[in-house]
């Protein structure tokens, strides 16, 4: 359910690119309960003048290759759940060695559980 | 009002891409009431590394070649018009010989009626 | 706190789609009191097939150079700052000599203060 935006530069090879797409995921299963198979993602790789991101915001320095994952999901999930998926995309997509861990820039949009169909016209959680 | 985000692979032409929308578009109007001249899209054909899109989901296979639709739309549609809504996408984009029932994904996000303007910096919903 | 996607096209050079999303970054600090520094932009040339907009809506013409600006950020401005916001985007991407006021097209979509992290796994808002 969840459909998610990957938007970092085109320095990363699709392959590293798509590595930090199975780390979002990942994360993702292990902090907010989304199912295993549950994996709709857009990745892409972006010239510089297409990041217009600040040098610094809050404390913390940006430099010319972040990624930004804006994640689209059902409502629901607790503060205490969003905090523990920041922390492990921060460490786990640093992890990777694509990314510092300040460089990863993360927002949800929440959606209500009718507004999904996942092939066939289905709406499986419009219950 | 609805802007609409179409991905989808390029190995699909152009041509192709924009028929997709054009199915789209027709789909809104007739079954959720979108104004025939309100079409405001985006669609764009990626590389498959781009497109991370699990195998197989609540029991659909998914192939290399989904179309992930995501409208951004007002607030106000019951849930039987989403679910006439996402029958109408699966036949009519399957309809076009690019793309099987089975991945046609579509997402909606809502949002209230004074968050839009089409131009001249005028809201036009924000009575 | 916002993240803006912009897409136009790519007949617009990067360097000046890139004014175009410094233009939308002043816009927003002035009329709706995004900090300065808080500026998080994906700017997007896109060729004709793939911005499929309408000829006309709600008597305003629209040319194939239009400008999408999606905007996603916290909840809770009035609607006399959205309608400030709009004018201003009209008036200043049209002063960049790259756009008609007609063609800035703006989409907002709010969310709750806990949905965003901006680097280093930290949740900034959710107090």
């Amino acid at each position: 359910m969840p459909l998610v935006r990957i938007d970092t530069t085109q320095r990363l090879a699709p392959e590293r690119r798509r590595a930090l797409g199975d780390a979002v995921h990942r994360a993702m299963v292990e902090t907010i309960g989304v199912p295993p198979d549950d994996r709709f993602q857009v990745i892409v790789g972006h010239a510089d003048a297409a990041l217009n991101v600040t040098p610094g915001y809050l404390g913390i320095d940006h430099g010319s290759d972040v990624v930004l994952v804006q994640i689209t999901l059902n409502a629901g999930r607790t503060v205490e759940q969003k905090k523990a998926l920041y922390q492990r995309l921060a460490a786990d997509l640093a992890a990777t060695g694509a990314v510092r861990r300040e460089d990863v820039i993360v927002n949800l949009v929440e959606v209500v559980k009718e507004n999904w169909s996942f092939g066939n016209g289905d709406a499986p959680y419009a219950r």
